[in-house]
C-alpha cells in the first residue's frame, strides 16, 4: 500500500498539466500525505517525523558567515603564500589504525565509519597525522605547505563557547633537514603577519623550548618519568593560578613540595634576550645539558626573531608547555590581549621531529615544525567585532543591478545583463518580467549593490539608460553605446567595501 | 612491558641533550623497535604493519594538483560571484533519516557513521538534499547559492576512470518563485560561460523538458505507471545506441515493440527553436497537456537564451532525460565534443520544485532550479591538457628568491627578506646558513621563480644587491634604498604565469 502510494506521489510531482501545476501538486499531496498520516506511516523517511537540525555539535554556515569567514581565509592564505607555501588535500577520512595510538587520551574522541564491509576508517581529528602520513606515504623530504580544512572530534561540544565537533583548521607547516631556528623563526613570523593582518587587536606570542622545561624539571629535582605529567600540569597555567597547578603536582602526581615551589620559582619568570642572559647564569640550570641545548636554541630564535621585526610582541615565557606530547623543541602560543576579548590562544605550534618516523617503516625521521591559527575563535572575534560596529557583511559582490521602471521590460534587462556580464561586470536583474521599481531599488540598498540601471520604454527608445549611484541616489543618462565603458570608469574610481 | 616500552619511547623522543639529538634518538628508536618486534607485538598500532595508504577509493591532491585545481575553482566561483551568488557551507554529514529516501536505489552507497552512542549519522551523498534542508530548516523562500565542496558515495571506485568515492562536487542554485525560465536560462548562461572560461575546447548544451518527456510517453502510449522505467531507458541515450535502449524497454520493461519505435522517433531528434515549430505541428502531440506545456516552455527558454547569446552551443535533444527522480522541468547537461576529449557529461541540471517541500513539516515547496559542474572530470581533462603541452604548474606565487654567494649571510638575508614581506613581496630564501648559489638558482629555475637578489660580501660592502632575471640570466647592480621600489617596478611589468 505505502510503496503504490509512494509511486503515486513519484507520479504525482512529475505530472506536467498547462493549468497553474504546482498549486494543484500541492494539494495533492497534501491529500496523499494526510491519507499516509491516516494508514500509521511508521517509516523513517516520514516527512512527519523528521527532524530539521543538523547534527549535535555542528552548524550550518551562512552567506553573511561564509562571506566574514573566507575573507579572512584569504588574508590568511596570502600570507602563506607570499612565504612561498603550496598546499595539499587529503581526505576526510583516514584508515583507523593511522589515527591509533596519536592524541593519547583523545583517542576517545575520533568519530568511526560504519563498518560496511572492508576498511575501518575513521574522520580525521586533525590535520597534522594526515600530513605526516602523506609525507612518510610518498617520501617527501622536505616541503612548506597550508592547509585549511575541516576536522571532527567527537567531544561534548561546549557551542556557545566556539566549541564544536566539526571545525575547521588552518595549519602551515615546514618539513625538512635544515640549520637551527630557521624554519621555526619563520613560523613566528607568519603569525606576527596573521594577527597584524586580520587586525584582531593587541596581541603576545609566548614562546619556549621542551628541552628547557626538561632541563628545569631535571634541575628542579623531578624524577624522569614524571616530566610528562608535570609538563601537563604547568601547561595549565594560562587558565589556573599557581596555586592550584602546584596543588595537581603535589597532591594528585605526588610531587615533593620543595621541588614545586622550585618550578614555581622558574615558572613564572618571562622577557625577551634578557631572559636568556638570566638563565645563563644559573649554575643549577647549566649543569643540565637539555637546559644548555634550550637556552642556546632561544638565543638564537629570538636574535632570528628580532631581524624578522617580530620581538615587540614574542615573550621568551617559561609558564609556556603545550598540551601535545609530540613536540621536541620549539614551542609558541598567541594570545590576544585586548581588552575586549576573552582570554584564549589563537594561535600555536612547535617543532615535532620525530613524528613522520613514526609512520615510516624505516622510522626516517623527517624534521617539522608548524603552527596552526585558531581560525574558530578568529572568526568569533571577526563576528563580534562586525557586530559591535552595527555594520552588515556583503555577502555579494555584485556591482550593478538592471532594474526596469515598466512592466514587461524583461528582454530588455536581458540584453543590458547580457552585456554587462560579458564584460565581465557583476551584475542581477530581477527574475520576475514585471517587478516594482520601489522593491528593485530597495533590493540595491539592503545588498550594498553601488549602481543601478534604470530603464522604461522613454530610455529604450532614446538608447539611453539612466546610471543611478544607489547610496547617493543621484542619476545620470547614458547612452546604450557608451554604458559598459562608463560604468567600467565608475567602478575602477570606487573602492567595493565588503561592509556596509 | 608494552606500556612501560612505550613510555620509554616517548620519554627517548623527548629527550634532549646537547649532542647530536636526532641521531641518538633514532638509534635509541630503532633498539626499542627490535625489542618489540622480538617481543611479538600484535598490538595494531605497531608502525611495522601500519598500511600507508588513503582510504579505498580515495586519494590526496598533490601541491601540482591543488596549484591547477584551486586555479579552475577560482575561475568558476568569479563567475558565479558575476551572477550575484552567495555561498553556504554545511556539515558533512547529516542526520541518516534526512538522506533516507531521497536517493532510491543508490542509497546503498551511503557512507553511515559508527553509532557510537548518540544521532545516527551519515557523510552526504550530494551538495543538493543538505540544500534543500537548509532551505526548510531556516524557512528561506529565496536564494542563489554556489557550494564547492566534498561528497561520499560507498560505490565501487573506478579511479582510472576518474571515478571516487571522495570527490568534489560543484554547484549553483536559483531557489524562489519567479517568473518562468528566467532563472533557468541563467543557468545556462553560467555553464556556458564557466566552460568557455575554463577553455575545455567544443561544447554542447543539451536541453529537455521532464513535461514534454511525458507528453511524448503518453502520445506514444506508454502506460503511465512506466514514465519513469522508460525515462531511465531514454537516459542511457548518451552511451548505448538505440537498438539497445529499445531491446531494454522491449524485453526488460515489457512495453509494446510499436511504442518502443514511435518513442525512437522522437528521441532522435534534436535542433533549435525549429524544432520547437515542427512540435508544434505534431498533431499526437499537442493533444496531450504535459506536452503543450514542455513545448511551450522550451520556446520561452530557446528565446532567453538567444538573448544571453548561448544559442550557438544549445541544442534542443528529446534523447536527454537525466537520471535523478526529482527533475520537475528543465533539464540540462553538458558535453565536449572536440576529438581528445573522451565523451561524458561536464555539467548538468535541472528544475526541481518538489525536494524542499520534502522536508517542509507543511510540505511548503521552494521551487529550485540549478546545476553541478562536473568538476572532477573537468580537472582531469585540465591535467592531461598541462601534461600534453609538457608544462609544469607553479605550485607556489614566490616571486623573487634571496640568494647569498658567500657562507653564513643568513642574517643579511634575513633582513632583506623581511624588508620584501613587509612590502607585501612573495619571497623565499634557503633554510640552510650557507648554501651553495648554484643550488639556490637551480632552485629557482626548476620552481619558475622569475627574479632573484643575489648578495656576497662585496655587495653588503657597497650596499648594493645583485637583481637577476632568473630566464634570461641577466643581471643587474641595484642599491640596497631602492631594491623594493626597483622590484615593485619589474614584478608590475610581469604577467605572472601560473606555468612554466
Amino acid at each position: 500500500m505505502l510503496t503504490l502510494m509512494r509511486t503515486q506521489l513519484a507520479l504525482t510531482a512529475r505530472r506536467c498539466t498547462t493549468m497553474a501545476a504546482s498549486t494543484q501538486i500541492k494539494q495533492e499531496v497534501d491529500i496523499l500525505l494526510k491519507l499516509k498520516a491516516e494508514l500509521g506511516d511508521n517509516n523513517a523517511t516520514s516527512s512527519q517525523k523528521l527532524q530539521l537540525k543538523t547534527p549535535k555539535g555542528t552548524r550550518d554556515y551562512n552567506p553573511e558567515q561564509m562571506a566574514l569567514r573566507l575573507s579572512a581565509m584569504d588574508k590568511i592564505v596570502s600570507i602563506f603564500k607570499k612565504h612561498g607555501a603550496e598546499t595539499i588535500d587529503t581526505p576526510i577520512f583516514e584508515l583507523k589504525e593511522v589515527l591509533t595510538g596519536k592524541y593519547g587520551e583523545d583517542s576517545k574522541l575520533i568519530y568511526d565509519l560504519k563498518d560496511q564491509g572492508g576498511e575501518i576508517l575513521a574522520l580525521r581529528y586533525d590535520l597534522t597525522v594526515p600530513f605526516a602520513r602523506y609525507l612518510a606515504m610518498n617520501k617527501i623530504a622536505s616541503i612548506k605547505r597550508y592547509q585549511i580544512a575541516k576536522v571532527y572530534r567527537r567531544d561534548n561540544p561546549a557551542m556557545t563557547k566556539g566549541r564544536y565537533r566539526e571545525f575547521y583548521q588552518c595549519d602551515f607547516d615546514i618539513a625538512g633537514q635544515y640549520d637551527p631556528m630557521l624554519p621555526d623563526a619563520e613560523c613566528l613570523k607568519i603569525i606576527y603577519e596573521a594577527l597584524n593582518t586580520l587586525d584582531l587587536g593587541p596581541f603576545s606570542i609566548k614562546v619556549n623550548h621542551r628541552c628547557l622545561l626538561d632541563g628545569i624539571f631535571a634541575a628542579c629535582g623531578v624524577p624522569e618519568d614524571k616530566f610528562r605529567t608535570i609538563c601537563s600540569a604547568v601547561d595549565k597555567l594560562d587558565k589556573s593560578p599557581w596555586e592550584e597547578v602546584k596543588k595537581e603536582m603535589v597532591e594528585e602526581k605526588g610531587l615533593d613540595e620543595k621541588i614545586a615551589d622550585k618550578i614555581g620559582g622558574y615558572v613564572s619568570r618571562n622577557g625577551g634576550r634578557n631572559l636568556v642572559d638570566e638563565l645563563r647564569k644559573d649554575e643549577d640550570l647549566m649543569k643540565q645539558p637539555s637546559a644548555v641545548q634550550g637556552i642556546d636554541a632561544m638565543d638564537l630564535l629570538l636574535k632570528y626573531c628580532e631581524l624578522f621585526k617580530v620581538m615587540d610582541n614574542v615573550v621568551f615565557d617559561l609558564s609556556l608547555a603545550r598540551g601535545l606530547d609530540y613536540y621536541t623543541g620549539v614551542i609558541y602560543e598567541a594570545i590576544l590581549t585586548g581588552d575586549d576579548v576573552g582570554v584564549g590562544s589563537v594561535a600555536g605550534g612547535g617543532r615535532y621531529d620525530n613524528l613522520v618516523g613514526m609512520f615510516d617503516p624505516k622510522s626516517r625521521s623527517v624534521p617539522c615544525v608548524g603552527m596552526s591559527l585558531g581560525i574558530e575563535r578568529i572568526f568569533s572575534v571577526l563576528e563580534s567585532k562586525v557586530a559591535n560596529r552595527g555594520l552588515k557583511t556583503r555577502t555579494t559582490e555584485v556591482q550593478v543591478f538592471v532594474a526596469a521602471a515598466q512592466k514587461n521590460l524583461h528582454e530588455e534587462r536581458m540584453k543590458i545583463i547580457t552585456e554587462l556580464w560579458d564584460s565581465n561586470i557583476k551584475a542581477e536583474h530581477s527574475y520576475k518580467k514585471s517587478p516594482k521599481l520601489l522593491a528593485q531599488l530597495q533590493y540595491c540598498e539592503e545588498q550594498g549593490i553601488p549602481l543601478a540601471i534604470v530603464i522604461g520604454e522613454g530610455e529604450i527608445k532614446a538608447g539611453i539608460v539612466k546610471l543611478r549611484d544607489v547610496k547617493s541616489r543621484e542619476e545620470k543618462e547614458v547612452s546604450r553605446e557608451n554604458l559598459v565603458e562608463e560604468l567600467q570608469k565608475r567602478l575602477d574610481g570606487m573602492v567595493l567595501t565588503s561592509e556596509h
